[in-house]
């Protein structure tokens, strides 16, 4: 197998992997890409049996064939190679030999045939999503994904197809167990029955799905084939084993009755937060809020280092009480909203409370506040 | 003891601190910065009892005195202030109460006449060395600086005025053992008994200075006292006290019969070299120079990964001949060789080597091969 190819298409490439292999595995293959050669295209895949990927590329194929190399070491010698040409030959006992002008690599690979098989799509309906609207849902509820692993059917969005009075919508949730992103866009096409029970995207998965979206506008098409989610946009293919497990009912963590209303600058909360932040303690983080009448007090102490007091002008016309919140908490759903002012709606002081942008639907955010 | 002073000043007088204050001490009052207003100024000093630094800045004095606070806290707090006029005094009991718009802050201090004492400097005769070539001079020697505390007079830069044929020099050494580098710069004035010497300046003290040199051009003010050296710039004084050690005979390291002189562009041999060492192995970095007529082979291998070669164009017209080194002890001083040609000088390859810059006598660098 050889195949002459540019360098800054394949240091692209070759790039895309690098966060899909495994750094620190017991299977060696799994730290090794796969390269296949065929026609006018080499493709290129990586998994760490989780998470999956492969993309084809414009060569020219000198003569067709497969071969297994690290991905890391391939990648840091190409990005040093000279700009020109690069020839890449498999050879006897799985070695690679790389040439660029004066430049001569030989490396060791491994046999392509222990690689793990990819998931084959053929007759499969692919759900279509804007690459645009997805990125936006990421953004507003990755954010509160669990970091914990044991909480493992937390560790991912879960994602779903409800129907509406007004039709059908994508919703995306979030939750740590301490806070919950729920957000919702628009959804055209037919629901496949996975979609419409919902499924859990695991966390990793899901910051792929993100680097695609961020590549460019356009469609992803979906299709749930035995537990996995496999995406597709253009030459590039991800495959996602699903988070095997139960996801809360996100529903009945949504309070109803919250009708203590504050409206805020999102700007000023956000930098009030921050700088309430640096006295609160590095472990808990809590900032105080006392809601009066049009304006909030928002303070922090620490008996090691000092108080800090803040006020801003908000609207609230409600009787006046206090809340103590993970500053961390509050920061992370204000600095997804995109409105200009944010609602906060309480209920009381103990019960979770609710943010979420002014005048939009497509974010709501659950806070539990801290014991005062 | 009270002053107002505009937000973005005050934040740069605190970042140039930072780098001076212990972060883990087992003095609490090292974290704190003294703050002193007098007249229309404050004066902010920090210390490790190594190397100090001391600022003036200009403000509004409302109350003279003085009051220490943890350095890196206020830094945090006031970049996240709003960019108003800050209003800063300090209370009873050492507390400071910071005012900025509605954004108030107390912290907690300590008593100022705890912080340890500034060198004062009042007859002494200020050398002067202009603030860029002092920043060549750093940037073409620390990188050889030894990080081994146990070696503690290799822990810093040799710095020397030497006579010479056609007046004097300043020049600055640096050493690990494994390889030498010497910068030498033009010194007027007439030099102190210190360095005519030689002191050895300590590496956190270098990266102070670098930093100074950075901010712009201009005259450095040295002086010498009690094992300290004091450089002073504008309105910022820098203390350290000087390494107390001997510093090997370096002149004894350069060899004089090295007449093996390969001539290669610098550019080339850096990408070679860089590319080489992907593939050397993680502990010793070696990669194989065969130095033939007007052409040199660099290669590298290890066992676990594969091995490269590469030709580069050079001039040369003695006979062949192998060595071996450490790839980033070549690439450390190719990348602050500035001109288009470098002058690699070998007597054997067991012997030091020397690189230097193709006429340019400013730099010369020695390094020890690896054994073949």
């Amino acid at each position: 197998m050889n195949f002459k190819i540019e360098r800054d298409p394949f240091i692209k490439a070759l790039q895309k992997v690098q966060g899909i292999v495994e750094k620190r595995t017991s299977i060696p293959i799994l730290s090794n890409i796969l390269i296949e050669a065929a026609e006018s295209d080499i493709e290129i895949t990586a998994t760490d049996l989780e998470v999956g990927l492969k993309g084809k590329y414009q060569a020219k194929i000198g003569k067709e064939g497969k071969i297994t190399v690290s991905a890391k070491k391939l990648y840091e010698i190409v990005k040093e190679l000279p700009n020109l040409e690069i020839s890449f030959s498999a050879k006897e006992n799985d070695w690679v030999e790389i040439n660029c002008g004066k430049v001569k690599f030989n490396i060791v690979g491994l046999p392509p045939d222990e690689f793990p098989s990819f998931i084959s799509t053929k007759e499969e309906v692919f759900l279509e999503v804007e690459s645009a609207l997805l990125r936006k849902m990421i953004e507003k509820t990755s954010y509160a994904i669990c970091n914990d692993e044991t909480k493992y059917n937390l560790n991912g969005i879960f994602t779903k197809v409800e129907h509406t009075e007004n039709g059908q919508v994508l919703k995306m949730v979030a939750t740590d167990g301490h806070r919950l992103s729920i957000s919702t866009g628009e959804f055209i096409g037919t629901a496949n029955p996975e979609l419409l029970k919902g499924v859990i995207l695991p966390k990793k998965g899901i910051y792929e799905i993100k680097k695609i979206t961020d590549e460019g506008d356009g469609i992803l098409q979906f299709a749930f084939i035995n537990n996995s989610a496999v995406i597709k946009k253009a030459e590039t293919t991800l495959v996602m084993r699903l988070v095997d497990g139960e996801f809360p009912d996100y529903t009945r963590v949504i309070p109803n009755s919250n009708d203590q209303i504050v409206k805020a600058k999102t700007v000023d909360l956000i930098h009030a937060v921050k700088r309430m932040a640096i006295l609160s303690s590095e472990k808990f983080k809590g900032i105080l809020l006392e809601i009066y009448q049009d304006v909030i007090k928002i303070s922090s102490s620490n008996p090691e280092l000092g108080d800090a007091l803040e006020e801003i002008d908000i609207k609230y016309d409600g009787a006046p009480f206090s809340v103590r919140f993970n500053a961390k908490y509050l920061l992370d759903v204000l600095n997804v909203c995109e409105t200009e002012h944010v609602l906060m709606k309480f209920k009381n002081e103990l019960s979770p409370s609710i943010v979420t942008p002014d005048s939009d639907e497509t974010l709501i955010a659950v806070i539990m506040p801290m014991r005062i």
